[in-house]
């Protein structure tokens, strides 16, 4: 076990510039991972992570200490682990490990999600989420999205990247063109009611940033163009919200 | 039209501890709104704000200049309109407004949604532009929910807040066991699958902070205890996502 307490500590100055930089991250091939639960959830598809690192008071006590338990760990000065300031409210744990590349090419015939610009890791993290649960194993990501392996987004997405092939800069026009299910999308014009309207066999589903929605050549693509029915006066879902609603009527009718 | 480039302006002081303060807020019963949506969507409700601020640069064109036209504004210059940094990405348009008081007390009969010490006020907002969306008309925020008027919580509403009675420091428990339909909580042990239960009549839907859930005592005191059921190996949603599906699989059945 080895404690760093100075700034100048050269594994430590490492460290900083993988959390500071997504450049840095991407030249490397690693990511950063918070939290215990997205560690445990690393390991159980991944085997053990390269490198733990741990906050000193964390190691004192409660689930981290359990966690950890007689493992090599790379201890932090709380101060010096608070000023990676890689998320909001970092827990004390800190995993590295080598970012995974897709496992395979996109199959071209199974469930899929497709995020156009979405920008907000949260909020891309947490699509990732919503997709896995639904039981999607692939995830195509355009260029303007968010980076999906950067600690926010990982923070959001709880996990739900250690099970999905996610192709980043991904060219979404080309993948809908070849699709051989149903690509479905969510607007205000031309569409038709989500829960009364039909379709079968696998599904992609087009979600986009919030504000600009999806780019309208991919609506123009898209098989089926559904709308959410909204018994209250709002123009519309938060993105995460709208998607969850289509991925979940999906599980339902699958049940 | 008064422009204002200094930091000593008076008004500029008394706007900033406003940006600042939650405190000052409730102290004075004043909100900020940011944003033509939002400005727009309290208009459709309250009628004319009080006071429309507007950035310098957002005065030359745009959406914003087109929304304020020939009304009367304060201009700040954008170093200022930035320093009060109400939301991450500010609009350039600002409005000051009362804050509204709920127009009913709460309505033991009709639909409802219950937020357990749901602290991001991204998230609080994102679940009352569901609710919202969803035909709810009240809300009820127990102690410890992040505060509904805030910038963050309104920016995420995007107007729902005006379309809901909201009332906070709420007594969740004294509300359930007073409601006269049914109280539904998302938990995972001794719940049922959500599309497979049956239920009727008015709902209150109890959501709770991430990690750590509803409280106990408002889940056994619960009628309805409903699991999303996921396909994938997740174990749970984001709570804004598990919000949407639960509302909006009510929105199907009552369609």
């Amino acid at each position: 076990m080895k404690l760093i307490q100075s700034r100048d500590n050269a594994f430590y100055k490492q460290l900083r510039r993988l959390a500071e930089s997504g450049r840095e991250r991407r030249k490397r091939g690693l990511s950063l991972l918070d939290g215990v639960h997205l560690v445990e959830s690393w390991e159980r598809c991944h085997g053990p992570v390269e490198q733990l690192i741990v906050g000193e008071s964390a190691l004192a006590g409660g689930e981290i200490a359990a966690y950890v338990g007689g493992r090599e760990v790379t201890v932090l000065a709380d101060p010096l682990l608070r000023e990676l300031g890689i998320v909001d409210t970092p827990s004390g744990l800190l995993a590295v490990v080598e970012t995974p590349a897709a496992k395979f090419t996109v199959d071209l015939a199974g469930d899929a999600i497709l995020l156009d610009g979405v920008q907000d890791p949260g909020n891309l993290g947490s699509l990732l989420r919503s997709a896995a649960a639904a039981g999607i194993r692939q995830a195509l990501l355009s260029p303007g999205c968010a980076a999906a392996w950067s600690p926010k987004a990982l923070r959001a997405g709880q996990g739900a990247h250690f099970l999905l092939d996610i192709h980043e800069e991904a060219d979404l026009a080309a993948f809908i063109a070849d699709y051989r299910g149903t690509v479905a999308v969510t607007c205000l014009e031309g569409a038709s009611d989500l829960f009364a309207s039909e379709w079968q066999g696998p599904l992609a589903w087009v979600f986009g940033a919030e504000g600009q929605g999806v780019r309208p050549a991919l609506i123009a693509a898209a098989g089926l163009r559904l709308r959410i029915p909204m018994p209250g006066a709002v123009e519309s879902l938060n993105v995460g919200a709208a998607a969850a609603v289509c991925l979940f009527e999906m599980v339902r009718r699958r049940a």
